[in-house]
């Protein structure tokens, strides 16, 4: 019997999307689970393909091509450890661990070090596009060393996502855990990307005044245009969708809870520790802790009270949808910006040296964040590899020109009517910060040194400096 | 030779000020320092005072009363392990260590844990107002074993700062890391503070037009209402005072870069893994962050254009100016209710049965943000201990209430006028988020279902739900 070039641990949703991915693509893929049942479903469920059962680990392993190619796919953290432990006997040097769970990067970093001085090589990989994504094609975001990514990059090609102009959506994107971040990163967007639609939701149906439909046919419009993506489109379809138990619209029938998986999270405490600006991102994690606190905003509700929300009239509807169009997009570019940013901070500080337009063009199909726009990310980095920020670019500079009149627009007509824009407000304030030759943190190194001493620079000399203020 | 009832490690300038300040209330205290010179500098400066010096660790361990009180002034982290660790073998059971330093809380949780194993106690304490503070009379928040503070309890009163109505500025906070918690969400509320006092006075500036001389006059104004607070006071002074090298004003001289020693990024972090909303303080941290890239922002000052800010004239500058008063003191009440909410979050999470009256009664004298204010947070949880935000407080209801409309007004002249605001901005958000009964969250569910099947819940039943979007 002949050996197969690749294996799969894991055989949960992802696991077995994936593996039925590789096996589309022409490979016999060794399948192995922890406990035998999802194996042998699997294996029921799918009995003319390629898959080739093992019921204990040694039997996986001994059933791989050398150098061996294993795909892990289980449970993040002790469950990702404990299956390196057992397998990690049972290999030889040169053999590849690739790890497709949604790992924190720190961990990866440290299972590759520990790993390598067994000879043994471990890749950690972003794999986004959900259960459909695994299974026809995700977004790949592969990281780890080299010489092993190349071993392996001829199976991940084929079963990455193909962008519109047929590239795939995998790349190698840097050593140890340069690809679970940059899959951490793509996930903080991801929750950016969603609390500026859910703004621009709430803005539409309580300043303006739309009914579902016409939220379904305003989305539906957006997403011919600029705003082109995954996200947008599944929200011109959410407005027409039907609960089929009452009849009513589905959206108005779910809970305003919004639940998460951490990674958001994740994104924003690692760029607190970079000292990378992600004020959006941030708001839009602590817009879902928010609004998971139902039972005390119903409380506050019926104490707290503001200003009431008149919707608008006539034709300045219309102008008023595309100012939120607009601000839509300004803001989603001023997320990404940030967000880029902070790639670049990871870069440097992890040694990385990631490749930024590379990144944003894996990102253009397969994965959720998928639209368009990444198009323009790719061009900007194309022009200029060094850009310190994206709204430096002259195509997101223009748009900032150009919308950000419709962004304070949108964000004045909302404070006024007390409609929560947390993502939006912190888009302009970000912008506006950016752009400042001059802050008022000086005022806040003159208190620093009042109180501590902790002493200040000076606008017309180098060096540090104490005043003696009392 | 009689034994002293205290010792201080650690002779920089807060553990030598915290020395001074306890022999200032007649007790010896031994003292040692890693190198010797700090502490022959400190005996040499002080010939008269009941100081004890000690070399080594042993005859310092030796010069104390039993049960030893020892207090560790030294670098937080590797400093504190290391020293803890010379110093285990001497001690007898019954033993207290504390530590005063800027300890993150899940060190002391750690150590509190292994040395109890050992008999030992292990106090840490957020010791807060600096040099001058500790010198004179710091807020001080320990927490360790309550029969070990007890122990400590008489010499803290005497040192502690003493609020308006003569209470020391101490009390038990709770067990092992709940002192240095505390300590850290003073510092996250310190930075949300000068962020929105930083915000005041770029609006006063470049939205009023006024001068430092009138800057001035206005916070030594504000500082004689609602407002009164240490930062108002030094903020008020700071407009006064030249440059002794150029005859400026010094503050216009300072470089506005902000600098930071990470309690506040902590704060955020923190937060996040508590689920416990708190975006003001969070935009506070990364606008320093932000302020701190000079260079990206005097380049993008360069391309980036925004709306030019158009002085107000006339009677509208003094209405506007109280609107700034109104918008600061309610943008601060929301980030003290934020803040408050998370020391909740923690109290429950650590199970520290923290009591938020006393730890607002501790703040109101000897730290940096000691203010009147502070005093209806003691009122608020005297009368209703389980209220789940401060915001739902009948005080603080009514301040909201009546200067909603100030904080709006500000922020939207702010935005007009391209001035960042972000922690006045995000303070909107968040009071109209937590005052929504519905949020439009259930899009982002909705969302997260159709990509995911992360499933949703339902208004009108409890359970979890999936639908079939395509």
């Amino acid at each position: 019997m002949g050996k197969q070039a690749i294996g799969v641990v894991g055989l949960a949703v992802m696991g077995r999307n994936l593996a039925l991915n590789i096996e589309s693509r022409g490979h016999a893929v060794s399948v192995y689970n922890r406990s035998r049942e999802k194996t042998d479903e699997l294996i029921a469920e799918y009995p003319d393909k390629k898959l080739v059962p093992a019921f204990t680990l040694e039997d996986f392993v001994e059933s791989l091509e050398k150098p061996r190619r294993i795909l892990l796919m289980v449970k993040a953290g002790e469950g990702t450890d404990a299956t390196i432990a057992s397998l990690k006997p049972l290999l030889d040097k040169g053999d590849i661990l690739i790890d497709g769970g949604n790992t924190h990067f720190t961990d990866t970093i440290r299972r590759n070090q520990e790993l390598a001085k067994a000879g043994l090589h471990f890749i950690g990989t972003g794999v986004s596009g959900g259960e459909e994504g695994a299974l026809k094609g995700p977004s790949i975001m592969p990281g780890g060393q080299r010489e092993a990514y190349d071993l392996v990059a001829p199976i991940l090609t084929e079963i990455a996502a193909k962008a519109p102009d047929g590239e795939p959506c995998v790349a190698y994107m840097g050593p140890d855990g340069a690809g679970h971040f940059v899959k951490m990163v793509h996930n903080g967007i991801e929750y950016g990307d969603m609390q500026l639609i859910a703004e621009s939701y709430a803005v539409l149906k309580q300043v303006v005044g739309l009914s579902n439909e016409e939220l379904g046919k305003v989305y539906t419009e957006w997403n011919q245009g600029e705003l082109d993506s995954y996200l947008i489109e599944i929200t011109s379809k959410i407005f027409s969708k039907k609960d089929e138990e009452t009849g009513k619209d589905l959206v108005d029938v779910i809970l305003d809870r919004a639940a998460q998986k951490g990674t958001g999270k994740w994104t924003s405490q690692n760029a607190l520790d970079l000292g990378a600006p992600l004020p959006l991102i941030t708001e839009a994690v602590f817009a879902r802790v928010l609004s998971s606190l139902k039972d005390q905003r119903v409380a506050a509700s019926k104490v707290l009270e503001g200003p009431q929300a008149k919707p608008l009239e006539g034709g300045k509807r219309d102008e008023f949808i595309e100012a939120v169009r607009r601000a839509l997009y300004l803001s989603k570019v001023i997320s990404y910006a940030q967000g880029f940013a902070q790639l670049r901070a990871a870069s440097e500080e992890y040694k990385w040296d990631l490749d930024f337009g590379t990144i944003a063009k894996i990102f253009r199909a397969g994965c959720i964040i998928r639209a368009r726009f990444l198009q323009k990310i790719t061009d900007a980095y194309s022009k200029d590899k060094a850009i310190a920020n994206l709204l430096l670019d002259p195509y997101f500079r223009d748009i900032a020109k150009n919308y950000q009149s419709a962004l304070r627009e949108v964000v004045v007509a909302a404070i006024n009517a007390g409609v929560p824009v947390p993502a939006f407000a912190s888009a302009v304030a970000y912008f506006d910060a950016y752009r400042s030759e001059r802050l008022p943190a000086n005022l806040v190194q003159a208190q620093r040194d009042f109180f501590g001493a902790h002493t200040f620079e000076r606008t017309d000399k180098p060096g540090s400096f104490h005043a003696n203020w009392s």
